[in-house]
């Protein structure tokens, strides 16, 4: 069908609704390129003023996924349950989460991606291992994943290739915060992996993309209802393996198989008459709202947060990170409906069979595993810088998107998707909001080896902690579920 | 000075004032092709929604200005004063008034755009006219001011090229219905004339672009204010035979003479101080509001509209279409400071001279003065198709947006820039709003020698006019003069 883009951006302008066949021709002709930057860079600013609701949202997600190609694993019999984070800083949970979900038995097809900003990447991580390859074909995914239960390879061109576009676009027209484009830029990309289940680390406060707890809590509720909204991989017409899903074959909505008066009783019909015939599948979501207002852990920076998550397998991570592991890993073990919740993980830990896991990963995807118990074969840089308390009080506010962006200044992350990172380089930190601190006493330490960088670096550091005389609560982490 | 584009964007997204530098920056990177269009496309629709203030919306004017050149036409002792209409159907008042006010002793340096969708064009009329040349060198168009005081050209390059590119850009993204962008769109091109006053014709109702007369009103008022807070030629930078104004160079806000607090005092200050060395100078803008709810006049289509301006010219101009050219006639006059009001623009029909003007204009530029005693002479088609009344009563509505559109099928008018016109075709309207009609009574007649393109037109005809029972009102032209 064709469709003026000018009659789509002036509706969505004047605060419309499009209807699915609008939003599906506009972005599969972006993706082809038949439309300019400049009419899709009006019309995000558009949608970034007048929003979108959820059936808009859920259009452009499945338009979005079906500019690419849809994973197929059926053959594997496992429950597919995979993780999201909104990203933070000092957040490794998707590296403990990866051997201990698939020793539990759930497979979990990890797309990761890189680190951008304030925020580490799951990749970037990886890659400090030496010789681990994140670049698998989907071929070698699925196989890693049927002998292993677990792969962890980075975005592929032939996964959403729309959403890579758009978001390259959205960077640099101020387009990025808003929620209906966040929401389907996330569950394009982990609904087309052919899931059962998707747990969202949902994340606020000051190291937090969202730093607003209701602007959080609305795109958690917006993923979870594009869940709903969704059920994946039981169209007969994606059953091929990896087969493209061309627009205008979209698994709901493109078809309405009875005519009914208004359109959204016909969606409704549709989705339910859908599921009905799926045996009521739908990919169910868990999301869980994080406090991003610490860091998480007591390492940022990439080889530094390898070796944190190793200790964690090894059963000696730090309270909040192994908090925050667990009431996900939970949350994918309900999905999974494997029983035995947190003794589980705990076990699986305590067993080595995590451990193990990672090793098996690491070894499958070309990494040197004698790290696992040698963490001088990892790039961790020597010279360290102490910044110390400059007063005697209570921790009340840690600046941690500013930690990321020192992080970025030392090396250790990206401002742009070119720039190379050291891997070697980060932090350790010591103290945490409501921690009793002694002036003199060190609140987070700068791990770097180019000396100029760590003390610029070093120079920032003190304002980023706020120490007062009055004492002040820690955080509460997990602060709601929501599905 | 060097921004961030993308911290422009986000800026004025969250609704917050930009500064002088920030425009210009924008605008003049822009223009030379420095920033991408995406990203001005963005900016367009940060706009559109989160608008701008009269500070904003006077630099962006200034910015857009300073991208060309600024005439200078200080050898002109006669007072330059200009008119511009944001455009209806029917309005031939531009060609009436050029000859008229230059026969008064008024400098009219006249810069005019072709017709777009609805809206008919200056430049189209008058070459409908054997002969005429609208494309002359400002050197030329200086020469003709000169010895005429009113030469009427088109656009050129040379005058405000950043609002070519602009609003290029506003009309593929629907960026286009936003008062400050029209407002310094309009206005970098006028006050490049080099001018005394400003005469605007600011329309609303069914056939302007502004069909609500409070947003009329507002665009109106946004444009007096940018007069007021303008200086153009006093500037000694600008005094040389139409030397480019770079940006970084501009008249006014672009130096502050010294240091002051709050930067809109700063602003302030600097007018003040510069209009005080100027002998209190500012472009004084008169605007007058007028109803569009009616074609103007009885002919509508390019060389039935030089016509009609030359009837009106030998005194037997329809009553609407003399109520408007003199109303405007009359400010231009109070602006120049010539006494004599509508009397001495009657005089100068009644002797002849307004006529004798507009033969010279013709002369001057190439076109074939015998069109005037000889419309034979003008491309005018036979081929006449009456619609007639389907019903006895008062006319309570005339879609006068449509009609400008059914011209544009017809072939009179154009809805891209590359579109050819065919002069001879167009309307004659026998009836207005309020008038009585018996049923059967001819309301417009098609005229058009294409008849295939004639017979649809007249399909669509009836549905332009409400006729009614009950008696109506007719419209009051002259709605509300502002300055």
């Amino acid at each position: 069908m064709e469709f003026s883009v000018l009659d789509i951006i002036r509706k969505k302008r004047d605060g419309k609704k499009l209807n699915e066949h609008e939003i599906k021709y506009l972005i599969s002709e972006y993706t082809k390129h038949n439309i300019p930057d400049y009419q899709l860079a009006a019309f995000l600013m558009a949608v970034y003023f007048q929003g979108m609701d959820i059936n808009e949202t859920t259009d452009l997600m499945q338009a979005m996924m079906h500019t690419g190609k849809m994973l197929n694993l059926s053959e594997i019999k496992k429950p597919k349950i995979d993780k999201h984070s909104t990203g933070g800083v000092g957040d490794k949970v998707s590296l403990i989460l990866a051997p201990l979900m698939a020793s539990c038995g759930i497979c979990m097809p990890m797309i990761s991606g890189r680190g951008l900003g304030h925020t580490g990447g799951t990749l970037d991580k990886l890659e400090s291992i030496p010789g681990f390859r994140t670049n698998l074909t989907l071929k070698a995914f699925k196989r890693q994943l049927k002998r292993l239960g677990v792969a962890m390879i980075g975005q592929t061109g032939e996964i959403a290739p729309a959403d890579k576009k758009i978001y390259a676009l959205r960077d640099v027209t101020a387009t990025v915060d808003s929620i209906p484009l966040i929401a389907a830029s996330i569950m394009s990309k982990k609904l087309a992996e052919n899931l059962d289940g998707l747990v969202l680390d949902v994340k606020f406060g000051s190291g937090a993309f969202m730093t607003d707890y209701k602007k959080a809590k609305k795109l958690a509720r917006t993923m979870i209802q594009i869940g709903k909204r969704f059920g994946v991989q039981r169209d007969s017409r994606c059953k091929k393996n990896e087969a493209p899903c061309p627009l205008g074959q979209g698994i709901l909505l493109s078809i309405s198989p009875s005519p009914l008066p208004s359109p959204s009783r016909e969606r409704e019909y549709y989705i339910s008459s859908h599921a009905a015939s799926n045996g009521g599948f739908q990919v169910k979501v868990i999301a869980i709202l994080t406090d991003m207002n610490n860091p998480l852990g007591n390492y940022i920076g990439n080889s530094l947060e390898i070796i944190e998550t190793i200790e964690a397998l090894k059963g000696s991570g730090p309270k909040d990170l192994m908090e925050v592991t667990f009431e996900l890993g939970k949350a994918m073990l309900k999905l999974a409906k494997i029983k035995g919740g947190k003794n589980l993980l705990e076990k699986k830990i305590a067993n080595r069979e995590a451990l193990n896991k990672f090793k098996e990963i690491i070894h499958y995807q070309g990494g040197d595993v004698r790290i696992i118990d040698d963490y001088s074969r990892l790039p961790v840089a020597k010279n360290r810088i102490k910044i110390k308390a400059q007063q005697t009080g209570y921790i009340h506010h840690i600046d941690t998107f500013d930690i990321g962006m020192l992080l970025v200044q030392l090396g250790g992350g990206r401002l742009k998707k070119e720039d190379k990172i050291d891997p070697s380089c980060g932090f350790k930190v010591n103290q945490k909001i409501g921690d009793y601190v002694k002036k003199g006493e060190c609140l987070i330490e700068i791990i770097c080896d180019n000396r100029s960088k760590a003390r610029a670096v070093a120079k920032q550091m003190h304002a980023v902690f706020t120490i007062k005389r009055k004492s002040c609560r820690s955080t509460k982490l997990i602060r709601e579920t929501i599905h």
